[in-house]
C-alpha cells in the first residue's frame, strides 16, 4: 500500500495561497512588493458587524448550533435572495458553510458520478477544476474569450453539452476574468438547460461577487429564469462584497429540501457548523443599511481603480486590456508582452530540455515578482486544462490607487528588460522556479 | 444518471444533530425537556477568550490566513503538545481546522485507499464510521466492553490487524464510553504497532477529551511512545476542554510536513481557512493562566455531577453504569430496563413484521423523550456495525445538578411504566418512529 492514497492525487489547489511563499522568500530578501495577486478586498469588515458579532459572543452563543445555519441568518439570505433574484426560497433549502467555496465542493461530490460530465469556465475559479477531477468526472473546460470580455452565450456552452453532462458551473461577476453575463445571456443559458437537459442535470451558479458591478450595472442571476431555480445550486456570500473573507462566512440554496438535507449532512461530516456568533453578523449585513453604505463605497473604490488601471495597463507596449464590468480584476492579455522579454523563446528551451509546468504567463509572472516585486497570478492558476497558448495575468485592484501606479510603473520598467529577464532565467532563481 | 451520486449513500450522519428535531417536537407540545443528549459542555467560552477575538476584529484582522493557520496559534499548540506530552513538534507540522472533526474525514481521504481496513472504537464517534463507509474502506469495529471500563488492551487490537490494515482510530478519553487508556494500555499498543504494522499505517488519535479527567488522573497520548509521533495524526482542538464547540477551533499534528501540507491543501479545497480573529484565542486559550483556571473549574463540576449521577442510575431497576474516568458521559447498560419494559418483545414484534432500524437501546431513548420528557443518545448512534445485542444509552453530564436530579428521577418513574411503554409503541408516536 502506498502511504498516501490514489485519490490525492487528484485533488489540486489554489496557487493565490502557494503564492504566499515565493513573496515570503522576496520580502525576506528586502524587497518592497506590489500585492497585486490578492483575492481579498484591502477593506476591513464593518465595525458594526464586528460589534454584533462581539456581543453575541459576550451573550453566551458560544455553542453548536443547527449545522444547517441559524434560522434568523437563513431567514435574511431567502429576504436577500427574494429582495435580488425575485424568487421565492423556503429556509430549509438554505445551507450556511464556512465561506461561498465549500457549496464547490458539496456540489460535485452530491450530484457528480466518476465519469460523469462537469461543464466549467476557463479561465475559472481553479477550485472548480480541482474538484471535478476528484471526483473523477470528466472536466469540460469553457473557454471564455478575450474578445467578448470573458462573457459566452447559449451557443458556446450548447456545443459542449452531451448526454454525460450532469453539472454547468457558471461564475458571474467572474473571477478571474470580470466578465459578467447578461440578462439575455443569461436567458439563453437558461432556455438551452431546459431544452437540452434532463431534469437531474443541476447547474451550479457562484455568485460571489454579486454586490461587486461596475458602469451601474445590477447582479443577474440564473435562478431568475423560469424552469432555473429547480435545477440550480446557487451558492454566494459574505466574503467579497461585504469584505469578510477572513470571517468564512457563505451559503447554498438547493433546489429542495431533501437536496438541502444533504448539503446539511456533508456540514455534519466535516465541521458541524459555522459559528453561531458570526452568523448572526451575517443577518445583520443584510439587514441593516449601514451594510449597503459600505459596499457602496468599496464599490465606488474599485469603480475608480479600474477607471485608472486598464488605460495605463493598455499604455504598455505588449500588454492588452479589457474593461472588466465587474469583481476586482483585470485580467490582460500579455503575449506582447512574452513576446519583447523574451520569454516564449526561453519557455521552449526549457521543454526541450525536461518535462515542466513553466508557462510564458508563469514565467513573466516570477520574473515580475522576483525582480520586480509585482506579485500577479498567472493563466494557469485559473484551469491548466486547456489553458496552453493562453497568455493572461490577473491582477487584482483591491489595492489603493498609490500602489496601483507604482505597480504599473514597475510593469512598465519591466516590459523595456529583456536582458534583464534572459539573466532571470538562468540564474539561481530561475533554475530553482523553472527546473 | 442518478440524481444523487452514488458514493452519497455511504455517507453517515451524527445522531445528536438528528435528535434535536424529534426534541422541537416534543417541546412544540407544551413538553419540559431534561437534555441529557447534548455532546457539548454547559458553560460558555471564557470571557478573556471572547475579548481577544473581538479585539483581533476591531484591529482589522478579518481577512484570508494561511490555510495552515496562523503561525502563533500553530506554535501556541507545538508548546502545548510539547508541555502535555513531551513531543517536540514543528509548526510545520500543524495544521488547524475548523473543529477537532475535520480531521477525521482529512484523515480517511488522505491515507485509506478503497478496500483498506481501518480499525475504530465501537462505540465510537459516529462519524469514524461514516468516513470508514465514505471512502469505500472496510470497516473494522474494536468493540470496548463495559467489564473492562471501555478501555482495551494490545491484545484486543492484534486479534484484528491484517495486511490490509492502513488505519487505527483511537478515542481517549472517549465519546460516548468516559473511558480513558491508560499509560501501560497505550504503551502496549504503540509496541504492538511499531512490530506487527509497516511503517504506512497511520494511528489517528482523537484526543479532543484532554483536559477532561477525573480523579486526579494526567492525560495519556500515544504520541508520548517510542515510534508513534512518526506514525500518528493526533487531533485535538478547544471544543469540549475550553467549552468553544461553536468557535470550530480544532487542530491536527502530522507525521511530516509533507502529509501536513496535504491537510493544508484539503482544508484550501473546502474553507480556505479558519478565521484569524478565533485564531488569536485559541492561541490564548493555551497560554493565559486564566484558561487554565476555567479548565479546572468546569472539570470540576463535571467530576461532582458524575459522583452524583453513577449510584443514583445504579439504584434504577434494570440500570447498571461504570464509573467513567473522563469526557462527560455517563453509558449505561439498559438491557434490564429493556426487559423490565417489554421493550425487546415490542422490538422483536416490529422487526417481524417489516425490516426496520429500530433497537431496543432506540426504542427506550425514543420512549423516555417522548414520554418522560428525557433525552439521551442510544447505543447505535455510536456506530452500527457490531453494534446488535448492546444495550445502552449515553447520558450527558453537561446539565446542572438539578437538572441530574430530575432527569434521573423521571427515568425511576419510567422503569415503572410497562404498560405507559406498550402503549407508546402502538399509538401515532410509536407506529410513525418505528414504522
Amino acid at each position: 500500500m502506498p502511504l498516501i492514497a490514489r485519490r490525492m492525487s487528484r485533488l489540486g489547489t489554489e496557487n493565490a495561497f502557494k503564492l504566499g511563499d515565493d513573496i515570503q522568500r522576496c520580502v525576506d530578501r528586502g524587497m518592497d512588493i506590489i500585492r497585486f495577486n490578492l483575492g481579498a478586498p484591502d477593506f476591513r469588515s464593518a465595525p458594526h458587524l464586528n460589534r454584533i458579532a462581539g456581543a453575541a459572543l459576550d451573550a453566551g452563543r458560544s455553542g453548536y448550533c443547527d449545522p444547517a445555519g441559524i434560522l434568523p441568518f437563513r431567514q435574511a439570505i431567502t429576504d436577500h435572495v427574494r429582495n435580488t433574484r425575485g424568487v421565492e426560497v423556503a429556509p430549509d433549502r438554505v445551507v450556511v458553510t464556512p465561506g461561498a467555496k465549500p457549496p464547490i465542493g458539496y456540489t460535485l461530490q452530491t450530484y457528480v458520478d466518476e465519469g460523469d460530465e462537469v461543464i466549467y469556465p476557463s479561465p475559472g475559479f481553479p477550485i472548480y477544476e480541482s474538484w471535478v477531477r476528484f471526483v473523477g468526472a470528466v472536466p469540460v473546460p469553457l473557454p471564455l474569450s478575450e474578445d467578448r470580455d470573458f462573457a459566452f452565450t447559449a451557443d458556446d456552452l450548447a456545443a459542449l453539452i452531451t448526454d454525460r453532462t450532469k453539472l454547468i458551473i457558471l461564475c458571474s461577476p467572474s473571477n478571474p476574468t470580470g466578465g459578467v453575463l447578461s440578462r439575455d445571456d443569461l436567458a439563453g443559458i437558461a432556455e438551452l438547460v431546459r431544452e437540452r437537459c434532463r431534469p437531474d442535470v443541476r447547474v451550479y451558479s457562484d455568485e460571489i461577487y454579486e454586490q461587486i458591478l461596475f458602469d451601474g450595472l445590477e447582479h443577474e442571476s440564473i435562478v431568475s429564469h423560469p424552469g432555473m431555480p429547480e435545477r440550480t445550486v446557487l451558492a454566494s456570500g459574505h466574503s467579497k462584497g461585504f469584505a469578510m473573507t477572513g470571517w468564512r462566512l457563505g451559503w447554498a440554496v438547493l433546489p429542495t429540501g431533501e437536496e438541502a438535507a444533504i448539503f446539511k449532512r456533508i456540514n455534519i461530516n466535516i465541521m458541524s457548523c459555522v459559528p453561531p456568533f458570526l452568523q448572526e453578523a451575517g443577518a445583520a449585513a443584510y439587514e441593516d443599511p449601514a451594510s449597503a453604505v459600505e459596499v457602496r463605497r468599496m464599490v465606488g473604490a474599485f469603480e475608480r481603480r479600474r477607471n485608472r488601471i486598464v488605460p495605463a495597463l493598455n499604455r504598455i507596449p505588449g500588454v492588452r486590456c479589457r474593461t472588466p464590468k465587474g469583481a476586482f480584476y483585470v485580467f490582460p492579455d500579455v503575449s506582447g508582452l512574452c513576446e519583447r522579454l523574451g520569454v516564449y523563446d526561453a519557455c521552449e528551451r526549457i521543454h526541450k530540455v525536461a518535462p515542466s509546468r513553466a508557462t510564458p504567463a508563469g514565467m513573466l509572472q516570477m520574473f515580475l515578482l522576483y525582480r520586480y516585486g509585482v506579485a500577479t497570478m498567472d493563466r494557469a492558476s485559473f484551469g491548466r486544462i486547456g489553458a496552453e497558448g493562453q497568455d493572461f495575468l490577473r491582477l487584482s485592484i483591491a489595492n489603493g490607487m498609490e500602489d496601483i501606479r507604482r505597480g504599473v510603473e514597475r510593469i512598465e520598467e519591466a516590459a523595456e528588460d529583456a536582458s534583464g529577464f534572459a539573466e532571470f532565467v538562468q540564474n539561481e532563481d530561475g533554475r530553482a522556479l523553472f527546473g
